[in-house]
């Protein structure tokens, strides 16, 4: 179980050390910059957040897995209350006739669909297809409900599971058969409202990354080829995990202008009685967020978690020393979990008593626990405690007097620190390129590429495929919204035409 | 939308009243006392909870069920967490081999399983079940997680959707193809903790039946017929819809001994280095918990909320009279909300243009706020807001002065009528039946029926047959845990050999 060791309860009984260890398989084999994909596959298993299951491409999420995703969603959901969206929940079933109202939407999605056929052992009447997302399970009653104008905004938000029956390379959180989301879904009287909102959103998937998992990202628009199917352009926040050299979208924000309010006939009068349609967005993020914080922090130790998602943000281990007796260490433990938990710090003591502290270090180290407080004899002696930090190993004693402050404080400094060398690796794997053969050059160190573009399609078309290989082909990524100057004269990097922007590339997940 | 009229942004623009009238179409053409099936679909429609879906036993939650849905749900998860149970996700399907490992499970669930058999345009090698509930899906995870007693307690919970393809006459909330749910899935080392837990759950259903949906209930056990298939015992919190004459099965806390255990080989090695069988636990309460709240408080005037899951808990309704100026009552209106909101009530304000106060108090009561506050020029005058409880239709004038207080108490007051009122109702439909034909004369009256039993499978299948018919046939609901004296030499109701305990009897869901 995730914390067997922080259950007092369990703290009785002989040690069966060696049995232990062999079966906890603390330690990773495969390390980091060697064997990425391995690793990865090791650190989620090992730290207890996923376990595989016997259908391929799903896997279980663990509740230390949970708990990030808790974290994180309780956040979200009051930032969206704020701006009044209101939860729902629409059936996880979809009708053919409905799904397929929109063409260019089925069409990106048709392959990945999973149909149910039977129930017991009869045949359903007709198939019914599981939701890879709602947009057509929605709409069908967005016009149904949208009459006036006073009906507007409409603006609904549902958490859920989606299903996309993938056949390329699943990876936990990242590529899943399953996976758990939100998707928004809002219609307005008016484009400009709609631009208005996808924005917002977009910056509240930054926060989430930024903020709460430490991850530096890029807000931009994605290309003609890569926007959402149907839609009329899509934004996103875009990870880079500089091991893979491959970029991650980490969540989108779509406007879909009319398209959808077209095919479903949602329609409005508006305070002139005169016949309008809705302008409509959609946005997700998914537990895909989890594995883009796992491949950026995680180190050849474990997992890596920054404290703001941490479901124990300090673990404290007692440090027995020969004959010192062990129930004055423990009470000073327990004490200490105490005063950082009515503090608001999420801790735990680890007195589980068949376990060696360099085990525990081990174990919790694998866990990516932020903070490790080691209490000994000498400890309780000068009124101290000793604390020992995930992300960069610094010791510090820190005076009892003092704890809850310094604890705060030295939680605060992780995650500047995860996100500042997050943000200077992912800075460092940037480079620009202004011709074709820069621009190779830089995808095959792994790099995420900005280069001028002349934003055609055609183009994009081409450069995947002259790039299409191995280890898969090059994309654009996003249009930065913070755009580099761009001097007049400037040409395309792939096609030589004027380039119209600065836009990323690189391979992706 | 669900409540366009509470939107200040929207209180513009010119009236069309009677369309508006017509279209919303406020009041109920049905009558709960004379057509209670067709009354309770058009309340949980006009109430704007449910929308029906294109496919059948499939039903949109709209926001005003999702808040009464994340209110017990906010209740029943931060009290799980204190028991130290933590939330996981496991995945939505299950290979047949899995789902088939526990035989006497799959055969209470295999018929109503909906089977996934291609995606895309292609065929799955093998069909895959979608989970009814996850006994099979999480116990060989249980198997490989437990290996000591330091594992144990194992004490899973997860909030996700299931899947059963009944063909049987659905109901939107109480039987419906997809619901939504929380199971807990638990694994002790004795029978003692696993008993224990199981009580535990079941007092946490009873409080959101009697505290959050002012739903009084009855906790007992199951009949061997009636228990979960494959578990030892079931407890059970009932409820009864008297109009109906049924029973309504709460939601679940079953212990299921050892049996999946022996199955799935849930292992471990005890203190002693004995190898031992766990004792497991699953309970879980579902969406239906919203239908019962319905069926029990509604009237004909449309939903009636219990105070403790309104989204709304006061509605604050502007009464404009001749030429006063509007903008003085507006003012006073939003002043309220603001009080009340400071205070933690959750309160909103109608200031829509278009409508009338007697549209807006019709809507607000199909809508089943527990309480409308009106606020006119008199009230303005003499510092008073008047108060107008959805329950029995009581008005009261409050100093605005003591607007918290007087609010909150009512509230309470509310609640505590709701449950009194619905207890009455309930407990004047229990009746005794000693014999056959007291017992055939109750269920004719569409009563709960109290009767000496003798703890007899035989004899309860007996039961179901002679009482077939076209609305159901009788079964057991519960031996309540508050047993009545039972005098020697009583005898069993139907097979008139010695009773062991009164048990209750009647149609059901």
């Amino acid at each position: 179980m995730a914390d067997q060791g922080a259950k007092k309860s369990n703290a009785k009984g002989g040690g069966k050390k060696k049995e232990v260890k062999k079966e906890t398989g603390l330690g990773l084999s495969k390390k980091k910059d060697e064997n990425f994909g391995e690793w990865y596959s090791e650190v989620v298993v090992n730290s207890e957040m996923i376990e595989y299951y016997d259908i391929s491409g799903c896997y279980i999420l663990r509740p230390w897995t949970i708990a990030i995703w808790e974290t994180m969603q309780a956040f979200f959901d009051a930032e969206i209350k704020k701006m009044k969206i209101k939860n729902c929940y629409f059936p996880l079933f979809v009708s053919p006739g409905v799904l397929e109202r929109e063409k260019d939407h089925i069409e990106g999605f048709a392959p990945e669909v999973a149909w149910v056929t039977k129930s017991g052992k009869s045949d359903l009447e007709v198939p019914i297809a599981i939701r890879p997302t709602s947009e057509t399970v929605m709409y069908p009653y967005f016009a149904k409900w949208i009459r006036g104008h006073r009906d507007l905004p409409l603006k609904l938000n549902q958490w859920c599971n989606v299903v996309r029956w993938e056949f390329s390379n699943p990876t936990p959180f990242i590529r899943s058969r399953e996976f758990l989301w939100q998707e928004g879904h809002t219609a307005f009287a008016t484009k400009a409202e709609a631009d208005e909102e996808v924005l917002e959103i977009l910056e509240l998937y930054r926060r989430i990354y930024e903020d709460y998992l430490a991850v530096p990202v890029v807000k931009g628009k994605k290309s003609e080829n890569e926007k959402f199917a149907g839609g009329l352009y899509t934004t996103s926040v875009e990870a880079f995990i500089p091991n893979t050299g491959r970029g991650v979208q980490g969540a989108t924000s779509h406007c879909l202008g009319q398209n959808f309010a077209k095919m479903f006939e949602i329609n409005f009068e508006n305070e002139n009685r005169e016949k309008g349609m809705v302008w409509q967005n959609s946005w997700a993020y998914s537990t895909r967020t989890i594995g883009v914080m796992v491949m950026v922090h995680g180190d050849d130790k474990g997992l890596v978690l920054p404290p703001k998602v941490a479901a124990i943000q300090a673990i404290v281990v007692p440090v027995p020393y020969k004959d010192t007796p062990m129930e004055e260490i423990y009470d000073a433990c327990l004490k200490t979990v105490d005063t950082l938990t009515k503090a608001g710090i999420r801790a735990e003591a680890d007195l589980s008593d068949n376990q060696t502290p360099g085990w525990k270090y081990s174990h919790w180290e694998m866990k990516g626990v932020p903070l490790r407080i080691e209490i000994g004899p000498k400890d309780l002696q000068k009124n101290q405690v000793r604390v020992v930090r995930r992300d960069n190993s610094a010791k510090e004693d820190i005076p009892v007097s003092m704890l809850v402050e310094q604890v705060q404080d030295i939680l605060a400094k992780i995650h500047e620190n995860l996100f500042n060398v997050a943000k200077e690796k992912r800075d460092a794997s940037i480079k620009v390129a202004k011709t074709w053969e820069e621009f190779m050059e830089a995808l095959n160190q792994k790099k995420m590429i900005l280069a001028p573009w002349c934003d055609e399609q055609e183009v994009e078309e081409d450069v995947k495929k002259r790039t299409k290989g191995e280890i898969g082909a090059a994309k654009s990524l996003c249009t930065p919204f913070e755009q580099p100057e761009l001097p007049e004269g400037t040409l395309c990097f792939a096609s030589g035409k004027p380039a119209k922007k600065w836009t990323y590339w690189g391979r992706s997940y």
